[in-house]
């Protein structure tokens, strides 16, 4: 008997001799290379059977536990697992994706699969309505497989790509201006060096160092390994004293990385990478102008652990953190090999990185112990990180590639709040700016070039989707937009892509509730006051329900509706990010009339409605004029990064000048908060342009 | 088929399926798991063979290849070699030491074994006595084996300890006042820090360094690496806010190399290391008040690769610098193994270690390409090494221990000599001094606190035994004092520990080669002028010798005899070192009357007869009360360097300062040479005192 080699708590008599490791159930039966068993691809399960048998406490050959195989279409994928395992346990062997917000709690609806052959045991939900239960649909976490099974995956929750604002040349006008000189982390040099003699016998590396010098290299603060000094007599050599080094820029020194025989270098490729919790955007770029030659994104694969942060951690503390890094790791690195494919080049020519996420994201990234962020009083390991080697991480990227994380203040406001403050550039402006970033956490920063105070508040991921029953992110066919006719109550609906509707994303949700207010489909609390008998309203369950869309315009054949606890939800999420800016404002005593500026970003969708945010009491009502926003601004502020040290060292002071204001005791917040679960807010006085609309919608 | 995993030049069918590796059939049959089969301890044979069968060319399965067995005594090692094999293979692979200065070419006579069962065959050699044949004994490299052999390593070729200038409390005495703050480069600090509250939610790691900074630390120079950021949640929490953080400090950064729970720490302990071509010496230090609790030393296990640099750099060329790498390393690993097991202490809190050696041994210990040592330009790949992790070496120490490497400045002026005039303090007085240390290669440093010009010179490796019959180095048994009888020519011996003579060291030849010039056994051309019937004399083959020990006396029961190839090669080397220091005063315009002070060093023995020096020619014939001879300088500087900063500053000013003469294309040089090879010299009006002492005991 020992101990897994992965999953140290599990004592198991399999033993592999070929690595002379242990190895349990799970990773004997996984499918998933990358998530269970890394031994896998060398070592096929025979060779494990073969080695040793399983025994029983008496020492006897036990039985072989039954398995059942689950396929899945239209993926093609398979997986054995043991009897009573569920059909989620099943997909993540299987690497077949399903988002599931709420982690198998069977409280989210979102994991819905079509069994098409065999029979699964499954706890009953109102999650699913009559219709879905008759086609076959089941919740992935809440069906348990008793044989062998076919299931589909809908297509409503299939995974699409992300429409990532605009691809490759599209990013680069927008980016175009922010960066003048490029200054990367890792510096290619070419050097001709004079051969040595007999009147100049200095050694290789001073040889080496005498030519950086010339090339403004100072080579005082300037470190080399044993690996590149191991090399150099030869690479020297090699092309007749042409050689090309690289060199890594670090805070305080440099380090000598490789030195390759030959000229001809090419200043070679970036990445910017934006961990959010709930999608991975990733830019490729051209070190030698700043062109941003591809942009991919997908889902963060950790979604199977979870929808938000605090799931995250629970499940690192469960599962171990290198779980959850794997899963964001294979994530991204997917994303750099579409990047590199598309482009057209080799991913090991990508020498510097900078990777901007919240706290949990680049803590579990780089696997350090996430556990305390989420434990009173709330602190993460690391704020600041040191620029750290490719290789030592495993991103797919050359392993002598530089990265620098984004640095985070707290362990609610991380380092994408960093990278977007940075890209707004509020941190070099007179202007006071009210930066808000609406997420699965809202975080809200003010302050202007002389100070910056900044907080965070639990949002929920509605206006990502989370929570919403035909809630989506911003992808190909959901709902972006929504006007309601006032006297027939027909919604015209604007999908993106001009797909036929899958669900509604964030900025369909605001423009939804604002125009279901102001014709009076719902009223002040969010609860409906149209009849029960009116065409486009429908229920579930008891529960009574606006139909955006009918069935026969879905692809799914389902009515896409909104029901009073998505608008609860919603509001809880507005009140939540409006008594955050709210109760900061109060705190350090300025009034909205003093805000020179007010910046959103966040993954509502490509365009926010900043009026109809005002109507729902997500922002405030004040100028329209002052208002900006700015979509994935984390994203923005890596790209800068990548490119000048200027900016890298600016993301540095951001993270120092930020003071961070707690609110998880503050009793202010809670009142605030409790105010604001009105539309727009229970005290209209603060919405006098709203109030006035209402006024004349009533008349 | 596929390239053996330790000998890529050859191709095998032996596969591991364990490993998963090939493996030839030199480390299928290996004893030694150091030097050529690192999967030997956990890979019995057995597993190999039983995995694949070995194929010839038409696809058969070809008989084995017969092989031997040879068995050692008295060491109770054996190992199996293929027929044909000369017993010095055997030796290496059986692990037991022989020296082979020549590198197994049968030109120096040193690898004797005496066969004791079964047969060899040998080629006929004039370096063994017919007394010696009689008794059965051959030299190893001149003997293949045709079957199974006993042989027996003989009393007087058994590995002694070497005799290091006194042990622990004398040494400390020795070097007292040297250091006078200790500054270490991993220093270990204790803290107690402040728990973290929602007033003070810092970072774990900022709170690290704000203790850091209280304690002195410059934490925006100091890194940290992504191991020690994963532990860091864990060690921080598990002692209640208690930690030991150990911070090595290099050049121009500092790192956090670990962090441990709880407080308490012990500055630890340190290690000195002096890697000469034929022995190395090792220190334990404590660095707390720089007490030497152990010293150890043993001969470097790379002689049976050749005894000088040149043979070194030839066998790495030819069988991989790893070889080379490893044969060091498992000297000082042993070494520091009997060092720490000596003071009762555990290996893995030695957290600081420096290491002084030539050009080549630190090229070869560090595993960098030494080829262009020896050729034209004489080019070395690195001068100067940043601060090194033990871990990253593979010394035995704590892996995170921080390695000083003595900078050198030429390929033939190595860390040794900086080491050396550090110890000596030259390069800190107004005194003009002029710096010999007399090793297998002879180097000369000339100068002061303002200047410093440095050469060497092939001395030969006679004054430590190397091509000297009865050579040997100054341990336990060898003469190293002589006086003659001017009558009988009687000669009065003392040997170090006062054991029966074995051979005869460094000090031991001066004394006895000037003491026969003196009393007229040989003339200035070192040829013998005594009877050929004297019961002194004596003779090897056709040569005349001098007896200096009967050989009822020694333990070998054979003659101690100097012959007149021994006299020749004495005075070569003495000629190369004398040659050398008035070549370089001469170009710099420098004559000895200027000279404040001279010093020598090397591995003679304990006590060096400065007048005796002179009379042989050695060294100058001047003023003898500016003469110091300071023994083992390197490891002095090692010493010095271990515990202090400003020592190690020194060390890297040293180097830089140090202007190198080379000697190769001189033809001063020659003509000097030759005018040396005199006893003393051919110019007696160079030698004044001398030749009047010669006049004294003619008359």
């Amino acid at each position: 008997m020992g101990k897994c080699v992965n999953h140290p708590e599990t004592e198991t008599s399999y033993k592999c001799m070929k690595h002379n490791i242990y190895l349990c159930d799970q990773c004997l039966e996984c499918r998933d290379p990358e998530l269970y068993c890394k031994y896998r691809s060398s070592c096929p399960i025979w060779f494990l059977s073969k080695g040793t048998r399983k025994l029983d406490e008496s020492g006897q050959t036990p039985a072989r536990e039954a398995t059942c195989r689950v396929d899945f279409s239209p993926d093609g994928k398979s997986a054995e697992v043991p009897a009573g395992a569920t059909l989620l346990d099943a997909a993540g062997k299987a690497d077949v994706y399903i988002n599931a917000s709420c982690n198998g709690k069977g409280a989210c609806g979102k994991c819905k699969l079509i069994v098409e052959d065999g029979e699964v045991e499954k706890t009953d939900t109102a999650l699913l309505s009559d219709n879905e239960k008759q086609k076959g649909y089941v919740l992935a976490c809440q069906s348990r497989v008793k044989g062998p099974v076919s299931v589909r995956v809908p297509e409503e929750t299939i995974e699409r790509k992300l429409r990532v604002a605009g691809m490759g040349e599209e990013i680069t006008r927008r980016l175009q201006g922010r960066v003048t000189e490029i200054s990367p982390m890792l510096e290619k040099i070419s050097m001709e060096l004079s051969p040595p003699s007999l009147d100049d016998p200095v050694s290789d590396l001073d040889r080496l160092k005498r030519g950086l010098k010339k090339n403004g290299i100072d080579t005082n603060r300037t470190n080399i390994g044993l690996p590149v000094m191991r090399q150099l007599a030869a690479a020297m050599r090699n092309k007749n004293w042409n050689v090309t080094t690289s060199i890594m820029h670090k805070a305080c020194s440099s380090e000598v990385v490789a030195v390759e025989p030959g000229n001809g270098a090419h200043p070679g490729l970036g990445l910017a990478i934006d961990i959010g919790t709930t999608t991975i955007v990733v830019y490729l770029v051209d070190m030698a102008d700043g062109r941003v030659i591809a942009a991919t994104s997908g889902h963060n694969r950790q979604a199977s652990c979870g929808d938000d942060v605090i799931n995250r951690i629970v499940c690192a503390e469960k599962n171990g953190v290198k779980k959850l890094s794997t899963l964001v790791l294979s994530t991204i690195n997917t994303l750099i090999r579409e990047a590199a494919e598309g482009a057209g080049v080799d991913f090991r020519d990508i020498g510097n990185v900078v990777v901007s996420g919240n706290t949990t994201m680049t803590h579990l990234l780089l696997e350090i112990e996430p556990r305390y962020i989420r434990r009173e009083p709330y602190i993460p390991s690391i704020s600041e990180f040191p620029v750290l080697k490719s290789g030592s991480i495993g991103l797919k990227a050359n392993a002598n590639a530089a990265v620098f994380v984004m640095p985070g203040p707290a362990s609610y406001v991380g380092g994408d709040i960093v990278s977007g403050v940075l890209y707004t550039g509020l941190h070099r402006q007179e202007e006071l700016t009210l930066f808000i970033d609406v997420g699965t956490n809202g975080e809200i920063v003010l302050g202007n070039k002389d100070w910056l105070i900044c907080a965070s508040c639990s949002a929920g991921p509605a206006f990502e989707g989370g929570g919403i029953r035909w809630g989506m992110r911003a992808e190909q066919g959901s709902i972006e937009s929504v006007t309601i006719e006032p006297v027939s109550f027909e919604p015209r609906i604007k999908t993106i892509g001009d797909e036929p509707p899958r669900g509604i994303c964030g900025t369909g949700m605001i423009e939804l509730i604002s125009e279901m207010m102001l014709t009076g489909i719902i009223d002040q609390r969010g609860k409906f006051q149209l009849d029960a008998d009116h065409p486009r309203m429908g229920a579930v369950g008891e529960e009574p329900a606006y139909v955006l869309a009918f069935a026969d315009q879905t692809p799914m054949d389902e009515d896409i509706v909104f029901t009073e606890s998505d608008i609860d939800n919603l509001i809880r999420s507005k009140g939540a990010v409006y008594a955050g800016f709210t109760v900061l404002l109060n705190q350090i005593g300025v009034s909205f009339d003093m805000i020179d500026r007010v910046i959103i970003t966040g993954g509502f969708g490509q365009f926010l409605d900043i009026d109809k945010s005002v109507t729902l009491g997500l922002l405030p009502d004040i100028d329209r004029e002052i208002f900006h926003y700015y979509g994935n601004s984390s994203i923005g502020g890596a790209y800068m990064a990548l490119l000048s040290a200027d900016h890298r060292q600016s993301a540095g002071e951001i993270c120092n000048a930020m003071t961070y204001m707690d609110f998880s005791t503050n009793t202010a917040f809670m009142d605030e908060f409790t105010s604001a679960l009105f539309l727009p807010h229970t005290n209209l006085e603060q919405f006098p342009s709203v109030s006035a609309k209402m006024r004349e919608t009533a008349n």
